[in-house]
């Protein structure tokens, strides 16, 4: 099988050198290489992740890893020079790419849109890695139009690569993205932009709550900017939906820093105690681990010592328990030379765990 | 000392235990509880936390932990009480408190509020941990007319159940608590709150980012209502400011859905550009590990089999590469039997630690 990948990028590179480690566990794939840049190209080259298209060879599927704002324009062109290839895109929304190409005339039933749910906070060839994609979502957003053969070819590629595929149209595609990581982004970045205006001793007494909702609050502006932009209609929708609530909390409140035994703030309390219900039910609609239903976890919280070494005591106690650890997570423990482990096991293996670090004598803090 | 504990529920009970390990390390402090449930009061005894207080004595300091409506009452009752005894107490917003002790006519040179940043999702004594405020910060919030003796006897307390001690107002510390905790709070149940309408696939495509925004959408509708009440109004300051920016996001949004060749949305691109570049601003204002000034770190994510044992054979390598672990986390790999681990390093420490797990046989992810 011959692979084309235009842009070599972060995610063009990635899947340029994950399909070139298949091919070294035996599968048949050819990777060819094309970038308007020749020095981002040189550079892919260099790492491994294939030889430059030297032209003339007839690809079987074409991976376009361009920009956002130049996909459709980039899978237009792919699809009129390589009349018999199977082409898909790595953007993010997918509606506009499918429109453009529907109004550009491309044909259809070739173009098969994709969406690997990976990335990284460095870009470009040398941030790439063979398995960026390892254990990731990839949505495939086939049209109606399109050819089932060439569907499924896009999907093995994805397998190839180690992703979970996920069909879905593009609409339903765009709209849980608006939902499942769009929106939530316009708000992590929303709460942490508050902060610029918080004191020191403010700063000081944040835990861990605030400090998970804005993680990613952190992401690249110009980058969301585009891709807020190319599905503006579903995040508005959903941020219109979230305003409502908004302003139903906020009225409560105003209701009760007003409250006077003349005046009691009737229903005030119950709405918020609803909306911070709703946010229960919401939360466990997430999958657990593995793409799984939800598994509600037993935690256990370990203080270890700050340094070198104490990780690898603690798991090797935790080892010789033969529990595996679910989740897990380390703490912030301002001003003090110990951090907090946090430990997510199933539910029976708890109670022997924490027997067995107290007995290895760890401070079970929780 | 002798220290008088009212309410023994989580927090009560978990600083009369910490009161306890200190009494075994040599501090001479005699523990009495106090609560109005005889059951309540008879658990924690027998979990060790101290003696049910016989009456006659006279308590040194006199920690008040009932719930947020009830505490203003009981710190006016033991003020009237014990005339010699400093009186504080642990509810998480401080002003309705001071001025409720303040109309009570309740002796103010002897009361000092104060706030452990420390709380687990279980409730009540049989929850409660002594080293729940190890490494905590914990908000000591005394009045002007607070006697500076007693002041330092409050953060006496605090200090020597291993708590940061932040001094600050008690307007200050609502505010701060508004900003850092409470409008992070409200936004993360109202993000998890859309997710209730999510579908199957929208769902099976949601990455780290949604599930770290909307961890703290599982808290107790009622506590989380009880807490908002009364903070209603600087809660309600940061929300209304919060809402202008999401207006501001959703009407660039709006422009770009509304585009056209003819009717360019002039920008709306660099409104949200500008709105995200906040949210990067605000983010780094949270301090690093040890309350210490921001540290960007080195990250390094590293593939795991998922099965027990394998933690701890990662972990014994790090730590024979004798390199200290600043931050963890286990990320989701949607179905495959493979987890991420994310390792935040010191920058200089990164290069050295990568080549040491790849000689072991790691799978460094990025």
């Amino acid at each position: 099988m011959i692979v084309r990948v235009v842009g070599t990028g972060l995610l063009g590179t990635s899947i340029a050198l994950g399909l070139q480690d298949a091919a070294r566990e035996g599968d048949a794939v050819q990777v060819l290489l094309a970038d308007p840049s020749p020095t981002a190209l040189a550079l892919a080259r260099d790492l491994g992740a294939g030889e430059i298209d030297p032209g003339g060879l007839t690809p079987d599927v074409i991976v376009v890893a361009a920009p956002p704002d130049v996909t459709a324009e980039v899978v237009l062109a792919e699809l009129a020079h390589h009349p018999d290839a199977t082409v898909t895109d790595v953007a993010s929304v997918k509606t506009q790419v499918l429109d453009a190409v529907l109004a550009g005339g491309g044909d259809v039933t070739r173009y098969v849109g994709g969406h690997p749910m990976a990335g990284r906070e460095r870009s470009g060839a040398v941030a790439a890695r063979g398995d960026l994609f390892l254990g990731r979502p990839w949505a495939i957003c086939a049209s109606p139009k399109a050819d089932r053969a060439r569907v499924g070819a896009v999907r093995e590629l994805a397998v190839r690569l180690g992703a979970q595929v996920v069909a879905m149209d593009a609409d339903e595609h765009d709209a849980a993205v608006a939902l499942v990581s769009h929106m939530p982004q316009v708000l992590s970045s929303l709460v942490a932009a508050r902060l610029q205006e918080a004191g020191e001793e403010a700063v000081g007494i944040a835990g861990q709550g605030v400090r998970d909702v804005t993680r990613i609050a952190a992401s690249d502006p110009a980058l969301w900017a585009q891709i807020l932009a190319a599905n503006a209609a579903p995040v508005a929708g959903v941020l219109r939906a979230l305003r409502a609530d908004l302003d139903g909390v906020i009225t409560a409140l105003d209701d009760l820093a007003e409250e006077s035994p003349g005046h009691p703030a009737r229903g005030a309390r119950a709405g918020i105690a609803r909306a911070v219900a709703a946010g229960n039910e919401g939360r466990s609609r997430l999958p657990g681990k593995h793409g799984s239903r939800p598994i509600v976890y037993a935690t256990l919280t370990v203080a270890v010592p700050d340094e070198p070494g104490s990780l690898a005591r603690l798991f090797a106690d935790i080892g010789e328990a033969g529990v595996n650890i679910e989740e897990l997570a380390l703490e912030h423990a301002p001003g003090r030379a110990v951090g907090l482990v946090e430990l997510s096991v199933l539910p029976p293996a708890r109670p022997g765990l924490e027997q067995a670090l107290a007995r290895h004598g760890w401070h079970v803090v929780g």
